[in-house]
C-alpha cells in the first residue's frame, strides 16, 4: 500500500522552510507535490551550507519527494501554466508575506475562481489579517515575539534559541493537521477553502502551559534550565561520566528513586513531601541529587532506574541520536539514492501507520528537474511547446 | 460553519499530555471527544497546579471541549461500555505504554474487531515497536534522547530544555496530521487502521536539520545560544534598553542593515561578506553589533529597521504575549465560560478555516461531568440502568 494521500496532487510555492516542511509532509503521507520555484534562483534554501558537493544538505532534508518546476512567474505565459495546473490540484501551499501571491494574481480570491475544490494553505510570519500582518518574519521572529525564547534557558543568562527551527516547523505541523482536516471536510461539502497559519501563532499556541500559568497566578514564566515548571525532578543531572534525565512524578515514584539512591530519609523530609514542596525548594534538592548521582557512572544509574521502574535517560547528541538502534529500528534515519551524490542519509518521519505506511523513496529534486515530465503529463504540452517556452525564458 | 470536523466521534484515553492535546486539536477542529477517565482519580493531569480554585490550569489549557466519562476500567461492566462506545467512534487515541491497552482487552487488534473503520491513534514515548519500545517516558526523555537538549542553550553551559513540553506537543501535532490523512483515506477504502507516533521519533524529526548538518559534514552541532548555525545575524542582541532580535539572510539585507547603523564600512568587509562568512566569523562581528545596538533605546532600533525592510522583533515574555494587539487581534487568547469559575483566559488555535472555523465554547469538563449524558446518547441507558453503574462503582 502507497501512503494515505495516495492521489492527492499539491501545488507548493513554499520556500526555506514552513512552505516545503508542510509540502514534504504531505509528500511523505504520499501526495504528489510540484515545487514551484524561481527559474534562475531557485528555493532561496538552495543557497544554505552546508553543501555535499554543490548540493545544500539544508534543502536535501526537507524536499525529499517533491518534483521541481523552474518558472519566471512574473512572465505571462508562466502565470497562465500556473492557471492551467491550479484546475488540477487539490492543495496549494505557499508561504510568502502576505500580499506577494495577490502581486502574482494568485491570492486565494482569484484561486478559488479557477479550482473552487482547492485547499489553499498560506503559511506567514503573522497571519493574512492583524495588525502586523505586513511584516516579514522567520523562525527566530516567532521564537521571539511568541514567548518561547522568554521561557527557554538558563535562569539569569543570555537569552537562547530552541535549536531547530521549531517557529517555522511548528506552523508548518499546525497547518498541515489544518489542510488535512479541510480536506476531508470537502468530501463531505465539495468545497475547497483558504487556510491562514501564523507562525507566531503557532509558538503562542506552544506556550499553552506557561500561558495557562501566567493566567492561574499573574506570575510570568521565566527560563529555568533543564527543570520542568511544576515536577521535580525532572531534568538533567550529571554523574561520574555523561549527563542523565531523572524524572520522578508522583509520589510512589518519588520514593523508589529516595530508596534506589540511598538517600530512604529524604522521603520523610517535609521540604521535598509533594511534587509542588520539591518544585519550591528544587534550589535546595538539586545539590542532594547532583552529589549522590555524582558517585557512579551513568549508566549504572540508568541500569538502577530500570530495573526500579523508573524514568530516566541518556542526552544524546546528534550523532548519538543517528547511531541509536532504536532510532534505527524506528525507521528514522533512512537511505535514499540521489542521482549524483550516490546514497543520502535522510531523517524519515514520525507518521507511522499500519496499512498505508509512508514512503520515501524520491531525493529532493534538482531546480527545474521535473519541468518536461510536468509540462507534458499534466498540461499534455509537446516537446515543440515545452522547447519553446523554454527559449522564451518561460521556464 | 462548524469546524472541518464536525460529526466525528473521538474516544480519548489520552493522559497528561501528549494524548491530550491530540484529542484537544481534534475537538478544536469540531469533533466530539469523549475523555475517559478513572472513575477515583481521573486523568493525572488534574492534580497539577498552579489551581484556580481547585481546579487544575494544566489541565483546564488541553482539555477544553471535550466531554468527560469517568470509569473504573478494571471493572466488567466498564469494558463492556467501552466496547459498545468504540462501534460508535471514528477515531480512538491513547497515549499508555505500549501493552497497557492490551491489559485492558483494547488493543488495535481487539478494537478492530468492533469497528474496522475505526483510526486508532497510540502516541507513546518509543513507538509500539522497536528495543525500547517498552520503556516508560515523559517529555524530557524525548527532548534529551531526540537530541534537542544537545543542540539548545549556550556553549559550554549546563544543558537546557525546550520551554515548553515539545516532545509530547511535537509527537501529537505529528499524530493529528497522521490521524486526519487517515481519516481522509478512509473514505476511499472504507478502512480505519493503526497509527503508531512516538515522542522520540518526533524529535528525531523536528532535529532533521541539525541531522542534515551532521551528514553533510560529519561535526556533531552544538547549542549555540540565541544565534542560527547558518544564518548570522539571526539572534537576539542587547540594546540600551531590552533585547530585539535582528535578522539579516540575503547581501541586501546585510549592507541595509550595515547601511542604517552607520557601519558601511562592515559591507566591504571581507571577513562579513557572505552569511557563510558571518557565520564562521561570528565571534567577530558579534561584538561589533552589541556595542552599537547599545547605544540606541529597543523601539527606536525597532522603527529603523522597519522603515529600511529589515526583519526584526521585540523578545515578548508571556504577559507581553497575552497582551499584544496583534496576538488578541488573531484570536490567539479567547475567552471561554466556565461553570465556577467564571470566564477564563485561554489559548486559542492557530487552525484558522475561512469556511469552516473552529469554535471553541466549552471550557474543560469536571471528573464524570458527562457520564449520563453520553451514557443516554450514545448507548440509550435509562436513568435506572446508569443508577446501576453508579451503584456498582462502574462509573
Amino acid at each position: 500500500m502507497a501512503g494515505p494521500l495516495t492521489g492527492i496532487k499539491v501545488l507548493s510555492f513554499g520556500r526555506v522552510l514552513a512552505g516545503p516542511f508542510a509540502a514534504m509532509m504531505l509528500a511523505d503521507l504520499g501526495a504528489d507535490v510540484i515545487k514551484i520555484e524561481d527559474r534562475k534562483k531557485g528555493d532561496m534554501a538552495r543557497n544554505n551550507g552546508p553543501f555535499i558537493e554543490d548540493i545544500s544538505s539544508y534543502f536535501l532534508s526537507v524536499n525529499r519527494g517533491k518534483k521541481s518546476m523552474s518558472m519566471d512567474l512574473r512572465h505571462e505565459k508562466a502565470k497562465e501554466i500556473i492557471k492551467k495546473l491550479i484546475q488540477k490540484m487539490d492543495i496549494l501551499v505557499e508561504n510568502f508575506r502576505p500580499g506577494i501571491m495577490k502581486k502574482m494574481g494568485l491570492e486565494y480570491t482569484a484561486v478559488k475562481k479557477l479550482n473552487p475544490h482547492i485547499i489553499y494553505l498560506s503559511i506567514s510570519g503573522f497571519g493574512q489579517h492583524g495588525p502586523y500582518s505586513h511584516k516579514p518574519a522567520f523562525d527566530m521572529v516567532a521564537q521571539g515575539m511568541g514567548g518561547t525564547v522568554s521561557i527557554t534557558g538558563e535562569p539569569n543568562r543570555p537569552p537562547v534559541r530552541v535549536g531547530y527551527s521549531i517557529g517555522d516547523m511548528g506552523a508548518a505541523l499546525f497547518a498541515v493537521s489544518a489542510t488535512l482536516a479541510a480536506l476531508y471536510e470537502r468530501e463531505r461539502s465539495g468545497e475547497g477553502q483558504h487556510i491562514d497559519v501564523a507562525m507566531l501563532d503557532g509558538q503562542v499556541a506552544l506556550c499553552e502551559n506557561a500561558c495557562a500559568r501566567y493566567f492561574a497566578t499573574g506570575e510570568v514564566p521565566e527560563p529555568i534550565g533543564s527543570r520542568h515548571p511544576i515536577i521535580t525532578p525532572f531534568q538533567v543531572f550529571p554523574t561520574q561520566t555523561d549527563e542523565m534525565v531523572v524524572i520522578a512524578f508522583g509520589h510512589g515514584e518519588w520514593e523508589k528513586l529516595c530508596s534506589v539512591i540511598g538517600r530512604e530519609d529524604l522521603i520523610a523530609d517535609e521540604r521535598f513531601k509533594t511534587v509542588a514542596d520539591r518544585t519550591g525548594n528544587h534550589a535546595l534538592l538539586e545539590p542532594i541529587l547532583c552529589e549522590v548521582f555524582q558517585t557512579r557512572p551513568r549508566n549504572e544509574w540508568l541500569s538502577i532506574f530500570e530495573r526500579a521502574g523508573l524514568i530516566s535517560s541518556p542526552v544524546n547528541n546528534i550523532e548519538q541520536v543517528v547511531k541509536d538502534p532504536h532510532v534505527r529500528a524506528r525507521e528514522m534515519i533512512i537511505e535514499v539514492e540521489h542521482p549524483r551524490l550516490g546514497r543520502l542519509n535522510l531523517v524519515g518521519t514520525p507518521m507511522k501507520f499500519s496499512r498505508t505506511p509512508c514512503q520515501i523513496k524520491m531525493t529532493a529534486p534538482d531546480l527545474g528537474e521535473h519541468n518536461d515530465e510536468i509540462l507534458k503529463k499534466e498540461l499534455n504540452l509537446s516537446m515543440a511547446d515545452i522547447e519553446e517556452l523554454r527559449k522564451d525564458r518561460v521556464i
